[in-house]
């Protein structure tokens, strides 16, 4: 992967080439070997105008062609959704070797054209319905009460408002508090600040995380992903034939991808459904995963899902981080790579890029961030919203 | 599938519940029985500003949710490449029945805007840097030289200019002419007036068609798809649980997919590459194709399709069309619906249109236009522009 950050002199193209070289050469694969290209984006239609052919227009410039190549969005879950294929390729006896690319330029001269980008994560029609209500509710409100903005700037607010709703709940529910989710950005700057590939390395206090700026109660910015570019790329190969290439393979027990669908607030939402999925598919239980790479958009988000990935129990996710056993030294590191807060969130790169943590931690290659024994891991990345529930998630479980 | 055509006062959530709701009816299936679906669109982002996540957006709308949903693009492949990968999830034994959709709305009241969304399906920075080339060449023409238009009128001239240049080509290289491709083009406009789902159901004589308003020599307007919009849907079913819900079961006996590669003049294309595959995954050859429908974005490119998919020998498309072989009544009729030029090519609708039209001949339920004794159809669809070879091709062989 390329490191996250803001690259305004980069295009997708280069972005791509040093995610996918890189890959290519870590799996020790020839490009001409490569039978199917899967490449998930989000953005680029709206950031730079390029639509429906990205893989071929970034894989051309490489020498990859003829094979087929596939263009898929999940919001930001694109590039889990493109592993989910390649792995779909391959698992099926369909292909041995297939490169799954996640790629992102979020960044833009002008920021607002990022946060209208962000926004078509959701259904965009209903999102207009809303505005325009909210628009001719604010006619009968005096002239200062009236809120500032709008338009494609709302697009990212609308987005933090969401997990900040889901955290007030969360707190009026179980009595979690602002500081737990605090904690899990410090957590997770901490572990940012020794990755290299981390768009964000500082480490801050818990008073410095709750000090930040407001972007929502509870929300300040330290706990809230950033926009950035970037790219990820993974190489995937049948199992009986990734020894030829590799004394250390690292295993895809279980690829599960699901969408949101209508439930009442005690039915399983879509993390809990789409985990058990890959947790039924792989034999592997929550209890057997000994790191795991979580959807941090928000601190909030991070801290449910341990709760809707079975780390702890209903209500018990505040707790969870007070025990430290989501720390890098605990018992079940939780975004060892500084997760979307501090890794960053090229939002169609992220979903590879979890699987690159995985693959380092798990080959023992992990640095300074090292997870000593790390044999399970799992990636949860999710993306979109329809109706109050995420569009899409997927899990992926990997061992060595 | 919807009838295609210029719906400005429909959306994309609408168009595809009339093809979802359709192909669910016509399968017996119901809704809560699919286990994945499948999305091809390729322009939305750019006239309604919905990227990410399409299928979420529009089978919510329907009830269905939960399930894995993939988006994919590859321009005017686009729902192709989703039938192809839903395809795949069945016949890999993933998922027994699967929901492949098309859905397109292009038409804009700002003209402009589709003609921009159209050039969204070739590398948009290699052309802006081909524009400004033009540019600065112009700059030392007299102004009476200089061309008009520009911007973004020129995406769709460009495709057709593209084609033209192939026509061209192929008239100086095999004798090829201009009645030749309006016989094309007279020959799927009959067909066209014969099916109830096209967008333009007017009959023309060669001499009309020929008369028609120049686009670029030797195309005439009558001789290129039209701008559209609509949706088509398929349902997909594991060759083992078919029955349950059929007598008239349609199979998929092959589902190939490439993308461009460099090659020389003489080294096969890539509709050439992706047939022979099919040819091969199916053990049907092209001699045993009773019909087929192929991507006639402009007329030249069906004639050229003939030599290329292996019903005729290079160089004799000219021949074929001429010899009433691929008309209705002929040996191998090609684009019975009236194929992109009539029946209309909303773009990402357009290649489970094709799939649509092959179920209806092989189950003997097309009307006026029933092929007699179909038992074999193949449909290529192709889409985008990366260095002068299509972005992306599929072929899909069909058998009762």
């Amino acid at each position: 992967m390329t490191r996250f950050g803001k690259y305004l002199d980069r295009g997708l193209k280069d972005l791509a080439r040093e995610a996918v070289e890189g890959a290519l050469a870590s799996a020790g694969v020839d490009k001409g070997a490569l039978q199917v290209a899967v490449v998930g984006n989000a953005a680029a239609g709206l950031i730079t105008g390029q639509e429906m052919i990205r893989a071929q227009v970034v894989l051309r410039e490489l020498g990859i062609g003829g094979i087929p190549m596939i263009n898929t969005e999940n919001a930001c879950a694109s590039s889990s959704t493109a592993l989910h294929l390649a792995w779909l390729y391959v698992a099926s006896g369909m292909c041995d070797i297939a490169l799954a690319l996640g790629v992102e330029k979020l960044s833009h001269e002008d920021k607002r054209r990022s946060f209208a980008a962000i926004g078509a994560a959701v259904d965009v029609e209903a999102v207009q319905m809303l505005i325009a209500q909210m628009q001719a509710d604010q006619k009968d409100k005096p002239a200062g009460e009236a809120s500032e903005g709008g338009g494609a700037g709302q697009s990212r607010s609308l987005f933090m408002d969401i997990y900040a709703a889901v955290a007030r709940y969360h707190m009026r529910r179980y009595g979690t508090t602002k500081e737990q989710f605090g904690r899990v950005a410090v957590k997770n700057h901490f572990n940012g600040s020794l990755n290299p590939h981390a768009q964000y390395r500082e480490r801050y206090t818990l008073q410095e995380v709750l000090d930040s700026p407001l972007v929502t109660e509870p929300l300040t910015r330290l706990m809230c992903s950033p926009i950035g570019d970037g790219a990820a790329a993974a190489v995937l190969c049948a199992g009986d034939k990734a020894r030829q290439f590799t004394t250390k393979p690292v295993w895809i027990k279980a690829s599960s991808l699901g969408s949101g669908q209508d439930h009442g607030p005690d039915e399983p939402g879509i993390a809990e459904r789409v985990s058990k999925a890959a947790y039924e598919m792989s034999g592997i239980g929550p209890d057997e995963i000994d790191l795991a790479e979580v959807h941090d958009a928000s601190a909030p988000a991070e801290l449910i899902l341990y709760e809707e990935l079975g780390f702890c129990a209903p209500g018990e996710g505040g707790r969870l981080i007070d025990s430290g056993d989501v720390s890098l030294e605990g018992k079940l590191p939780v975004n060892t790579s500084g997760g979307l807060i501090a890794k960053g969130h090229p939002i169609g790169a992220t979903g590879v890029a979890q699987i690159y943590e995985l693959f380092l931690q798990l080959r023992g290659e992990a640095g300074e961030r090292q997870v000593k024994g790390a044999k399970v891991g799992l990636t949860e990345n999710g993306g979109g919203m329809v109706r109050n529930e995420l569009a899409a998630t997927s899990v992926h479980i990997l061992t060595v």
